[in-house]
């Protein structure tokens, strides 16, 4: 291997969108916010508003998060952050269990974009706008009304009805946890972080109920937002944490 | 660790549920007979079919697939003996990974159970009676009509729509195969046999294609149906194989 490069111990930079409140809100931000805080990694971080995106885009990036690591290269991908940290930062490992943790992330990873995020979004899509700035909050309405050919209050008319769905999509998740308390076993690893990013997203943008608080998938939130000296519970969130 | 009794030298023994040319059918059979195979244990297998179930019960069991352990005791859920398997007989491992490897296993025996099966059975279940004895097929019918409520057929008209629900709910299992060729990476495990008993199910008793040839499912079903000397490929299907 390579000796490690001086431009190495550059700490890396995170480009993380946040609320008015300066509260971080995407998923795919606090996947990587959660690998870096597994692995000990120092990252500064810089919060923007999605009106900021221009600086995302002059740093070498399209859209959130974009990572500048340790060399000054712009990653600007979850999944190529994730595996660009695994691979710079081996220890400690984000997919314990090998060959068969690296599968079960794909599967988890892939299970959540095309199950679980289209549902979630169906129930919290109206709420999103009102933890925005003024200026965000035209931007995403316009732009999502656009993307789903509708008003947000008709995207969720039905959210009511999604609570049996997603209870059902969750199942699994509650499953694997019977190994050992996290979804990864007996320590939580990037498969927990995965569903906590967008379980996360929900509890900060909006007060729409989820899950039950007798359901373990509360418990197991609730050990997610104590990890790494409470840095999912330090941000606001409407759903008392 | 106690020393093994002269008892346990005896092969288990499985109850199988095959069809009126005594092919193998049930997707809770399959992955029994898959994690037998996949550990190197010969089992004395004794095909019933849905009319001779009372062999079963007559045996201990509740329905299938019964297995009757080394010492003689009965176990009737496939995941029990799943289990009871793997900790009998430890080498070769059904869930590489250790924690992980569990927790995979539940993660996707669940989606299996509550988003696959479901899927698949409104596409294949008109088919199934067709495979069965006569007296097989009476008792089919007649139970499926009344826990669903309707003809089977109406059970299943829609089916064409749901090609791609399916394909979607396939794309996790596409996903973690980049991992190395199989669901559990570079060797097939547990959560492989978990997928070919369901979608072997379906090709043993439907000639309804799930998937196309040129999908990656296709080559990894191929590669399922040559482990252990084309077990699964020496019975008979509907599609060619």
């Amino acid at each position: 291997m390579p000796q490690k490069q001086p431009s190495q111990s550059t700490p890396p930079i995170l480009y993380d969108l946040v609320t008015a409140d300066q509260v971080p809100l995407s998923p795919w931000c606090w996947h990587v916010k959660m690998a870096l805080a597994h692995k000990g990694i120092e990252a500064e971080t810089i919060p923007l508003t999605f009106s900021e995106k221009d600086q995302v885009i002059a740093a070498g990036g399209k859209s959130f998060p974009l990572l500048i690591d340790a060399k000054g290269q712009p990653i600007d991908d979850s999944r190529l952050i994730i595996s660009h940290l695994e691979e710079a930062y081996p220890s400690p490992t984000l997919f314990p269990g090998g060959d068969a943790g690296w599968a079960s992330f794909n599967f988890i990873h892939r299970y959540t974009q095309t199950a679980l995020f289209p549902t979630i979004i169906a129930m919290i899509l109206v709420d999103i706008p009102k933890v925005l700035t003024p200026q965000d909050q035209a931007y995403f309405i316009a732009s999502r009304e656009k993307r789903f050919g509708m008003s947000l209050e008709d995207f969720c008319r039905k959210r009511e009805d999604l609570r049996p769905q997603l209870h059902t999509q969750l199942d699994p998740f509650r499953k694997a946890m019977l190994s050992g308390g996290f979804i990864a076993g007996s320590a939580p690893a990037m498969v927990d972080y995965i569903l906590f990013g967008v379980l996360q997203w929900a509890r900060v943008t909006s007060p729409f109920p989820l899950y039950d608080k007798n359901d373990d998938l509360h418990r197991w939130m609730e050990d997610m937002l104590d990890l790494f000296d409470g840095l999912g519970r330090g941000a606001a969130a409407f759903s008392a944490g």
